[in-house]
């Protein structure tokens, strides 16, 4: 098993200095599960990326070429991490965006990080952090490359012991992990936090949404409080890696501890990753 | 006349595709006027990367290193730009800072934009920009490599009579242009946004700020509605490159007119950047 990149489709570890992808953070990335030599989810991720292409206006790289390099890198990862940036390239000084744009694609493959086994079993325990998402409409649900806020974010601690960080928006919704979404179990109805003003639209988060809707479990995605986490039955983090999470107790100035609950079991069940085995 | 670049002290043109100034936007960066080889307001820069690093956590570079190499490429340059790029380095899978930070430095020369004299002499034409920025304390002031915001609003128009754009936050406070700061002149009062929530604090607004001082001129930092912009006696825009630029019109849904008017005039005497001649 070996790890590789692709930059536009040439075997190199370097990009230029003057890419705008380091400059302004100008471009998106994904992050897809790659397991027995396959990516996971990948029309979902093509399509999250589509959106932000579109949004950012950024020329959107043909399906089959992203494909193809993927799986030049990946066919021979039992399991593993392909990522794939794409930024808008060189040019222009300043902001303005140049005339003709020549985007990057780098892919490149990465071992399977190596969460504890019973992060998935026994569930996690997080904290709550204090930085918070800024609102801004225009780049919310977006995975594009302005990812200081989670960077301070995960700045806050270090003790392994501590999985996650919840992390509320300047107004004090909470939105999300600072890697994961969040999803809580209120009466049986399945309740995540709308990302209309800031957060990812996370890969899992949407294939649980669907999960819930085949089997019947009600859903809500809409603003939630703080305090809806600490009255919630159950609650849960996800992401393309790690599938769920179940959250086991959130530890700070507010203390909090969750039974492993019936309908985290379910969705477990029903979505079929649980990539620690 | 040439233009270099050196990368932690080497003269090349690439970086680690794995840097986390591509993957996050981990850094931070300074534009800085060069004039007759000699860097414009270099200790007011150095203040600010100081500032931004503390706030991200950075190792700050030595004060020595930067001036040495900002020499080696701004010594033979009449007039040009030098940016310089601080990042985190290249490490850690994810978001959390590693333990082991090596950052990374890159300082390059740029030729020096060539903004029509018309801008610097009769003023400019803004417009209002659809784009806003988002609030965040916690990131607000700084020169960090999450621009995004920047490069969308800098986007909206394309005609090169069009200076600039006024940019507000989410709120509808006026914050600045896409690459400048903002002053209103009211009844012989400069005012220009408090950056608490959002924008950059650049160096030449720092400049002004202390130039109206000591020459008497009353200034205030606070929040600043359009409406304001509409109904103010003068108003320019500056940054460490242009010095400053007068708003001559503001075109759009809503349009005004201004005078050259006279505190601006005596602050562009004062500061003595006329960077256009």
């Amino acid at each position: 098993m070996s790890y590789g990149i692709l930059i536009n489709g040439h075997p190199k570890n370097t990009i230029s200095a003057q890419d705008r992808g380091l400059h302004y953070g100008d471009g998106l990335f994904e992050t897809i599960a790659v397991i027995h030599g396959q990516l996971r989810h990948w029309l979902r991720h093509y399509q999250r990326l589509a959106e932000g292409c579109e949004r950012l206006k950024l020329p959107l790289p043909e399906d089959a070429v992203l494909i193809k390099e993927a799986a030049r890198l990946s066919k021979t990862l039992e399991r593993g991490v392909l990522k794939l940036i794409l930024t808008r390239g060189i040019g222009g000084r300043g902001y303005r965006i140049p005339e003709a744009v020549a985007p990057l694609r780098i892919l490149a493959t990465y071992p399977w990080p190596d969460y504890p086994e019973r992060f998935y079993r026994e569930g996690i325990i997080v904290r709550i952090c204090a930085t918070r998402f800024g609102r801004n409409p225009l780049l919310a649900g977006l995975k594009h490359l302005n990812r200081l806020e989670q960077v301070m974010a995960r700045s806050e601690w270090s003790d392994p012991a501590i999985a996650e960080g919840l992390i509320q928006d300047t107004e004090g919704a909470v939105i999300s992990g600072t890697m994961s979404n969040v999803f809580l179990v209120q009466e049986g109805t399945l309740i995540t936090p709308d990302l209309f003003q800031c957060g990812i639209r996370g890969i899992m988060r949407g294939v649980i949404l669907d999960a819930a809707h085949e089997i019947g479990i009600p859903s809500m995605i809409r603003s939630v409080s703080l305090d809806e986490v600490y009255t919630a039955g159950e609650a849960f983090l996800c992401n393309s890696l790690v599938g769920i999470w179940p959250i086991r107790e959130i530890i700070g100035e507010r203390e909090k501890r969750f039974s492993l609950g019936d309908v985290t079991g379910t969705l477990r069940e029903t979505i079929k990753v649980d990539h620690a085995t």
